[in-house]
């Protein structure tokens, strides 16, 4: 394949992806309070890293495969949708649908980048390597923040206690103890105000 | 300092550019036809860097430094606004309003941090390593491959001509030549279908 032709495919997966900039999430944004894409969710878990990697449990993480997971890991809802973390109805399947997403997208890339993309996605989801687990902790932490900031805006809506957010949230801990230490305050903060029912 | 208050410093920083998704660019999205934000807009360039490094004009790139510097690049424009590439008048005072911008938006974090931050904007601006050369490439080829896929439109509203679109675009050649070679028979194909003005 010409160089060209490797490129004009590349460019087509570039193309595609402009889609996630449309797939919106609960969790609102601190100033307009519309709600947020996945596209600027996903930018926003990377500056995370970039700043908060020091906090890892892991002391010898590789920042870039952390970045690289968190760059890619929502591209599939652009077939797959946006699941609700505490959509238990919808959650039955996620992988599933998800999984199927990977195929169809991941596979617009010549194939030595399609199977690094999906292997860097399967490792995200299992949650089992360093990387995946400090990538696992900043994508849990970043929509409790926003919902600590907004509120508890997206809480408040789906009606979801505390109880349920330290289910999901204490998995922070699995990646980065500290920033849990500090994530545990926050939602003991919220639910002190108000903010998340108890 | 204790870990939590640094952590608690840093934090302020990341609850602090959560403001970059409200800064919309002239760019519009391929879908919905609104207006890109400066968030959407650096998370796509990181993409571009994971799937394009290959096309690089320096084999041995450091791309978690292309990385860091893209996802940084636009941070300033919380406090100085986007500067549409075309805009002479207010290119002239850009880099002034976004130096100050860097100052403050950057001193929120521990010394250390903001230093490294304010080091990688400087190279990213100065377009001398290798680095800053591809992370500009991509930095310049993304707003023209929008408006491509919008038929034009930022360039149409206005009124830019092709050889304005050239002097700025070609550029991408410093970093990556193919990929100016792509571009270039993009923008020539646009000229054809009446999208942008000779």
């Amino acid at each position: 394949m010409s160089t060209q032709s490797r490129l004009a495919q590349q460019i087509r997966f570039i193309v595609e992806i402009d889609k996630l900039k449309e797939v919106f999430r609960q969790s609102l944004l601190t100033q307009s309070r519309r709600q947020e894409n996945d596209a600027e969710h996903s930018w926003h878990l990377c500056l995370m890293v970039l700043v908060l990697a020091e906090h890892s449990n892991f002391p010898e993480i590789d920042v870039l495969r952390v970045l690289k997971m968190l760059l890619i890991h929502d591209i599939v809802e652009i077939d797959a949708g946006d699941t609700f973390a505490y959509d238990t109805a919808r959650m039955a399947d996620q992988h599933e649908r998800e999984a199927r997403a990977a195929d169809r997208i991941f596979g617009l890339l010549p194939a030595d980048q399609a199977t690094e993309f999906r292997e860097l996605w399967d490792e995200f989801e299992s949650r089992r390597t360093p990387e995946a687990k400090f990538a696992a902790a900043v994508d849990r932490f970043h929509p409790m923040l926003q919902n600590c900031l907004t509120e508890g805006a997206a809480w408040r809506q789906h009606g979801i206690t505390s109880d349920r957010v330290i289910a999901r949230t204490s998995h922070i801990a699995d990646g980065a103890t500290e920033v849990w230490v500090y994530a545990a305050q926050m939602i003991a903060d919220a639910v002190k105000a108000g903010h998340l029912a108890e």
